[in-house]
């Protein structure tokens, strides 16, 4: 695992900045030290992977780097293989594994990051994706994958767009904090609350939390601690 | 389906009430009509099955009803013949459809309900299951069912629990319409949003919307209107 090099975001939106500008200097610092001047990025979550693409393109084209369209290559194997950085966009999760499942990309994005080196960027559900299992989404089952097992790039689970549930509410749904507490339940995995505007660096077998916030970790034993900024998250992958 | 005896809660809890009080003129109305004196109660969308159903004892035996655990009996199949009504209580979607299948207990039950007329009640996931699939549930994904499709015992889809999201939120996960309108977007399939202390009746071929607020029907074109208290829901049954 000494090649993995890992930014995974809670989210591309944060209240108060433009589309992935929170995170463009935890971005330069990945690309810069991997030479990356192409980014190959994975658009399946969304319905529309030509506009999704162009999103993409418009925030960081102008910090320099070119992004390509993994939808718009005819092997995506090869497309892959010749990857500087793969860059995997959020969305729907469910959509986005069933899609990577039907086109056998699983593996070949494994390959890549974990034997080869390659950068992984992933955002909201390409964060969920690049866990363990997507059994900790947040979203809405519209797609049905063969299973939740993902592309375990790091093995524990994440929760993007961490939050809190509003104490005062009279809404009697299950909080966020009930459902992973539930998940831990089933599971016995711990996992790591990310909220947005936060995000995990991964380098080998080092693991930080990146961003301003501090991160809600609920542990395999069903308790949980908050990680301050810059904490030292190796810990979480030693279950490896 | 002129056998069709349903009540789908969106909730058994309800800001201000006890544990199904809110619902308990719609319970008896259907178990009076149907002379129902024993609830065969189907606990599996929760972890305790014991506690589960001794919950929902404490809440309705002061009303007259008994209530046995279907994971109590050793003959789940003639348990379920025998019953002289199916409740199928909330609690993770997942998990509940998972155990279905696992137990072989989706066709028993669509039998004893659309062909015997047995009287079903469920509330939150125990109405999901009801519905054609469980895409448009709240919960998170924390087991993996072989399939989304659920009993169909009615042919649209219901998001229970439903409620609009704080437009004043720096939030930016997505909203619960975006989440909605996500799923209609793919299967072209109306979804009615079922705010809490709101229920459908269905008896045969006719559908009411019970309780004190409205509902909102996301339409399978895309568009959605609110429906009053009391509204036919007739039309959702007529896609069948």
């Amino acid at each position: 695992m000494s090649a993995r090099n890992l930014l995974l975001l809670s989210s591309s939106r944060v209240h108060g900045h433009g589309y992935l500008e929170h995170a463009r200097a935890q971005l330069e610092d990945l690309f810069k030290a991997c030479h990356v001047k192409t980014v190959l990025f994975v658009p399946y979550a969304l319905r529309d992977h030509d506009k999704y693409t162009a999103l993409v393109r418009d925030a960081i084209a102008p910090w320099g780097y070119a992004v390509e369209g993994l939808h718009t290559k005819d092997d995506r194997g090869q497309a892959l293989r010749d990857a500087q950085a793969i860059f995997v966009g959020g969305g729907n999760t469910f959509v986005l594994l069933r899609t990577l499942y039907q086109l056998q990309l699983l593996e070949p994005i494994r390959e890549q990051v974990l034997q080869r080196g390659v950068p992984y960027v992933g955002s909201s559900a390409g964060t969920n994706v690049a866990t363990r299992s997507i059994h900790t989404t947040n979203d809405m089952p519209v797609a049905h994958p063969p299973s939740f097992e993902a592309l375990a790039l790091v093995p524990f689970n994440i929760n993007p767009h961490y939050l809190e549930t509003d104490p005062n509410s009279e809404h009697k749904g299950e909080t966020r904090d009930e459902r992973i507490s539930e998940f831990v339940a089933y599971h016995s995995r711990p996992v790591l609350g990310l909220r947005e505007g936060t995000s995990v660096r991964v380098e080998g077998s080092k693991a930080t939390l990146l961003g301003s916030r501090s991160a809600k970790l609920f542990q395999s034993d069903g308790g949980s601690r908050e990680l301050q900024p810059l904490a030292d998250l190796s810990f979480l992958l030693s279950q490896e």
